[in-house]
């Protein structure tokens, strides 16, 4: 590498290695504020946060930083792959940010603060109105944000949804949720005419806390889950957290109950969570461990959640273990009950609660009602009616409160266009399912507890390129073939189409 | 006030702000490294926290801050009460911090985090040769802080009892301990040689883990403690953390064979967390809500843990409690014997787990041998054994490993001279109990559940002033009189008299 590029090149990891310092210090103030901080200290907690992530804000700031940056990004075919990466990466985060300043930055960083703060006790009441003027400062910040940006794009949607899935498009998805809808509307049809009984009395029967803590540990001992490196909290909503090289945790809710509510929730956290454990070394040294997007990362955690933890392998492997930590729960249930109770399919409010069939219509919900707000300026005191209607629309279900409709989900605290990525994810690990079938049978892999081969082929194949490459490319180099959502509706209609004995 | 003032005061309290953000942080990263944070983690997290703390303490040698600090000190004569105990504070905090770089306390953090996690390993293998090294840097560091020093003073000891307990003199302390020798001594044997039998057996029966997390609950409730301002989390050593102005949080280990610990570690650090919570609000604003020393501090939480958690009235008032949530422990046992068993005197290795009579010998162990290490230099290495001398010199106890030895307590990863605090702490409360029995019966008060009494005579007497005097002015303010451990001395040998028949 010649002298002025290497000159650059430290000039960039410098700061980087500095403001990592601050992102450090906000992941743990963040990941605090969801698990134990009190109610009455969270907001000062955000400005904390808020102030930290200014200072490492303004380093990337810094002219000395962008004329570095600058000159690594066009002498980037020169370098590395791994710091080649790192260039394109910081040039794009570049583009987004550029006529952010840092007082703006800090601004909306106290918006996004107090908007979760107002959410929490909205959702609390049960009453919208308490949210509806801090939601309307996020929307307002996510129009300043896409005003500032140079860059064409389609929609202002769209700026928002490559955000958080690079690449990704209104066009890309109105196909991708039209061919959903297409073929998912009427064979949910078809479900609710099946005369297949399937029994679910026994999810709610009373599981103790300290059982279902130690089925936590069980579940994510199976899967590979490194505890040295990692941690469980309890919150209300569970996250994974990758916190740093060392330390990523998972975090889950208990409620007595509801254990599958639980179980499920940890192997999804579970599953974030061995992708950033099994993130290589290298790419933290490169600072490019971020670089995964949200779709890729919802892929995996629903990979394990779902292709895995919903499959019949896997309930019959855990059916001894659930047996003997909630024996009242199983006293009269067989390992078939189990796997049918968890793949039941019904239309209901709760988004997170849903089964794996319906849970796309709870997304394309969001979407569409993302698309009102952004491209077309809905009135935000119009949204828990017009989410209400969507429900009702797609799923026949009503929610009586805007706890249960339209305050649900903590993510609109934060801005808009995330919520297409939970979908994505489960396309993309159909996909990847299908190309790990080729060469293993993974029924048997679970049967047999080699959850270690599992774990290794989605290092090789899943994690390794994640962080440099874009999805579309990413998905294309694991399976071979163009990104789309036939491998899952396939998936879904052969799966329930046996269950609920449809032809 | 005049404009210079005025001006020179707002530079002051905006870098203080400044660097609140930094403290608040740390006090987070600190919390979790010591309460979730999975065990390869912990040497970034302090790397990350050292960090902050840098930009903080760079943020106070900053020559405008400093120029602004010097001028409001001199003019403090001008200011308000809160303001002027700020001037001075600052100042007094600028003489030990002069000669100090950032550069060298960077490193000194970095000293400390390492000395913190070796302890942590050497404390787990019980083995003294992993925390030599670090502990002989920490010493180096505590001498390099010491000889930065202009200031005179007797010892190099004295330097470091300053640093905790403002005015504190190994001459006061030579005396202070010296009377508690004299009387103690003579009187330990007179408890050894009692007939008295005190019943223990039923201490050590099994109390799950999900009992005593409701005990804790019941405990803090009863003292008044604040759950919208606090929260309670599970730790290796229990510590309480005072985080932010509506944030003060307490922790507490269980073991299941041995309720106690954690029953009297959270009346402890609960003590702690009622000071932390009913500082006045106006100290935070005028950024002196740091002021109280640790004696102060310490003389808090023992006055929950031991004068109220301990007295006959307290442990009739708690006996149903404990009764209902640990029927197997109290089968069989009385009021009285409960009373008993929690005040009997045995001495033995463990400092946190010792009884009220013989904790000042612990306390009097370390003092002697932080005298040598600061002012005689004896060798690190030499320490195990020095340590176990004395435990045999004085409680006629010799522990069999480090970990129950010179490993035991966390403190010296972060210097010399905190260990007095928690004698002073029982000499400061046995004062101010007399003075709070001269206007009530307390063993009323608490026999009434009359907890808001309590708490509401210390915020007046104790916590009111805190924050702005010295320790020497603010007993004299509360009680009247100079400071003398003779009423903690008279209280010993009138409890344990009564308990051991010696009169």
């Amino acid at each position: 590498m010649e002298k002025e590029l290497k000159k650059n090149l430290d000039v960039v990891t410098e700061t980087l290695s500095a403001a990592r310092n601050y992102w450090h210090a906000c992941s743990i103030l963040n990941y605090d504020q969801q698990t134990i901080s009190p109610k009455k200290a969270k907001e000062l907690q955000g400005e904390t946060e808020a102030f930290l992530g200014n200072q490492a804000f303004q380093l990337l700031k810094s002219k000395k930083f962008i004329k570095a940056m600058e000159y690594i990004y066009e002498n980037r075919a020169e370098l590395g792959k791994y710091d080649s990466a790192l260039a394109k990466s910081l040039y794009r985060e570049y583009q987004r940010i550029k006529r952010i300043t840092p007082k703006m930055h800090h601004e909306f960083s106290l918006v996004y603060n107090k908007a979760y703060v107002d959410w929490l006790e909205a959702k609390e009441a049960s009453d919208f109105s308490r949210f509806e003027k801090s939601l309307k400062k996020v929307r307002d910040v996510s129009m300043k944000k896409i005003s500032l940006r140079k860059e064409h794009k389609n929609t202002d949607y769209d700026h928002l949804l490559d955000d958080y899935e690079t690449g990704m498009t209104e066009s890309v998805l109105d196909e991708t949720f039209g061919a959903c809808k297409e073929r998912l509307i009427p064979f949910l049809e078809k479900i609710k005419k099946s005369n297949k009984k399937i029994r679910t009395d026994f999810m709610r029967r009373k599981a103790p806390q300290a059982a279902q803590e130690k089925l936590a540990q069980y579940l994510l001992d199976l899967i590979r889950y490194d505890f040295s490196r990692g941690a469980i909290s309890t919150t209300e909503h569970p996250f994974m957290d990758d916190l740093a090289v060392d330390d990523v945790r998972v975090t889950t809710h208990y409620y007595e109950e509801n254990f599958a509510s639980s179980m499920f929730s940890v192997l999804h956290e579970g599953g974030h969570a061995l992708f950033g454990q099994n993130t290589p070394r290298v790419h933290y040294k490169h600072f490019i461990e971020d670089g995964k997007t949200l779709g890729m990362h919802e892929s995996v955690s629903r990979f394990y959640e779902n292709r895995i933890g919903r499959s019949r392998a896997f309930i019959d492997l855990l059916y001894p273990k659930t047996k003997e930590l909630f024996p009242e729960v199983f006293s009269d249930v067989s390992a078939e009950e189990f796997y049918e109770a968890v793949n039941v399919v019904n239309p209901s409010l709760i988004r997170i609660e849903a089964d794996e069939f319906t849970y796309t219509f709870h997304i394309i919900i969001r979407y569409e009602l993302e698309k009102m707000i952004i491209n077309e300026g809905v009135k935000i005191s119009d949204l828990p009616k017009l989410w209400a209607d969507k429900y009702e629309e797609y799923l026949g279900v009503r929610p009586d409160c805007d706890k249960t409709g339209v305050l649900q989900d903590v993510h609109w605290s934060g801005g808009f266009g995330y919520f297409p990525t939970y979908a994505l994810g489960n396309m993309y690990n159909a996909m990847y399912f299908n190309k790990f079938k080729e060469k293993y049978d993974i029924d048997k892999l679970v049967s047999g507890s080699n959850f270690d081969i599992i774990s290794d082929w989605m290092t090789k194949h899943v994690y390794k390129k994640a962080d440099r490459l874009d999805p579309k490319d990413w998905i294309l180099d694991i399976t071979g073939r163009e990104f789309t959502p036939k491998d899952f509706l396939d998936y879904l209609e052969e799966k329930f189409g046996a269950l609920y004995g449809i032809s």
